[in-house]
């Protein structure tokens, strides 16, 4: 079940801080060291030092050494490093948080690039920023509107399956008085199948036999198989 | 920006512990009161109260007073009370984080059905349960699915998206030098225009004077209307 990955939880408590949600929104852009970051994001050095410290710990961020352009020693730059999607959807009957790790192709790195500082920018170059800012933009404008589309969807169809669990849940609570079988009921539900007993029973805080007995009883009265 | 909304934080934060969410799963099966609580998910009554003010407080829990069965005084309920969707998508170049309150058909109140312990069950009622784990459970595995190829689609559109801000982020960041330049292309990028030079003032934490310079300067020399 989502509650029991740790992984999910140490990442919504680390983007639950302000801080942090804005170093990351300030590293999406480019990479920087971390006396930018503070300056950009108006909280002191040492609070953005461990603020980093958290995000690179979890793997959000990495940090490379790139020379510097003027005769200082080199810079720790932090970027962007893993690439995660994570949805949650609460209605009144139902919870449900997903995580995933978006596998891509490799980023391309830009630890060579940090130290160039070019005086001639070609031609070439402004053409393509030109067009960055007419068709890029526009072809970003229209990945953002089918993203939405899915939302409206996800959220549509989270109305829809609360609607059913609300029914699906009444009818439950009123025609069975023992705990544990509405339990049960609740679990087959939202799950493919009981067939681990072994699993139940952890899940539920009961024992094998127990659950057992219980099964039995409601598959005799339903004529359904649970297992 | 996304990041501004303190709720956003909080909302993260409450989800960020793995007993608040466990709470809220059991909840997702009926109300429940704080003992119960306790004794299903193995944490001790005052933390269970704890956590249950926490999340009542940012209104993901309501509470209620019902009769109970025995001979005791009323039990306080707590139940789901707020729907509400969040996506995080965060990848090499981007972070996206959005927070939807899913606004509904009212739920059908529960207060009412808390006492009822009939001692003959209907016939009736355990046709409808039979349907339910048949065809009920059905639906929500089609929904479920639905919702998965919704997830998967957008994961792949962050993707495309990932690739597109990377060839784009390289390009601005090889052919302009100044710093402000290049933030104020990276915000024209993932919005809409820059019609409001207050709020780019403040986003990007510099004087409205600057930016209207270096936006003039920037419109000139790639042939592009930014504002």
């Amino acid at each position: 079940m989502s509650h029991d990955n740790p992984e999910i939880g140490e990442f919504l408590d680390l983007l639950g801080n302000n801080t942090r949600r804005r170093i990351l929104e300030s590293l999406t852009n480019e990479p920087k060291y971390f006396i930018q970051l503070s300056k950009e994001i108006g909280v002191s050095q040492q609070a953005v030092l461990k603020h980093l410290f958290l995000l690179e710990n979890f793997g959000l961020i990495e940090s490379f050494k790139a020379k510097s352009n003027l005769a200082a020693p080199d810079r720790k730059y932090f970027q962007l490093n893993r690439s995660v999607y994570l949805s949650i959807g609460i209605t009144g009957n139902s919870m449900e948080i997903k995580m995933e790790n978006i596998k891509g192709p490799n980023k391309i790195r830009s630890k060579n690039n940090m130290a160039i500082e070019s005086k001639e920018v070609s031609i070439k170059k402004d053409k393509e920023i030109t067009d960055i800012l007419k068709n890029t933009k526009h072809k970003l404008e229209l990945l953002a509107k089918r993203m939405q589309e899915l939302e409206d969807e996800k959220i549509h169809l989270l109305k829809e399956k609360q609607q059913i669990l609300e029914i699906t849940h009444q009818v439950i609570r009123e025609s069975l008085k023992e705990d544990l079988a509405r339990r049960i009921l609740y679990s087959n539900l939202i799950s493919r199948e009981i067939t681990d007993i072994e699993e139940l029973s952890e899940t539920l805080n009961t024992r094998e036999k127990e659950i057992k007995i219980v099964v039995k009883s409601l598959e005799d009265r339903f004529s359904v198989d649970l297992i």
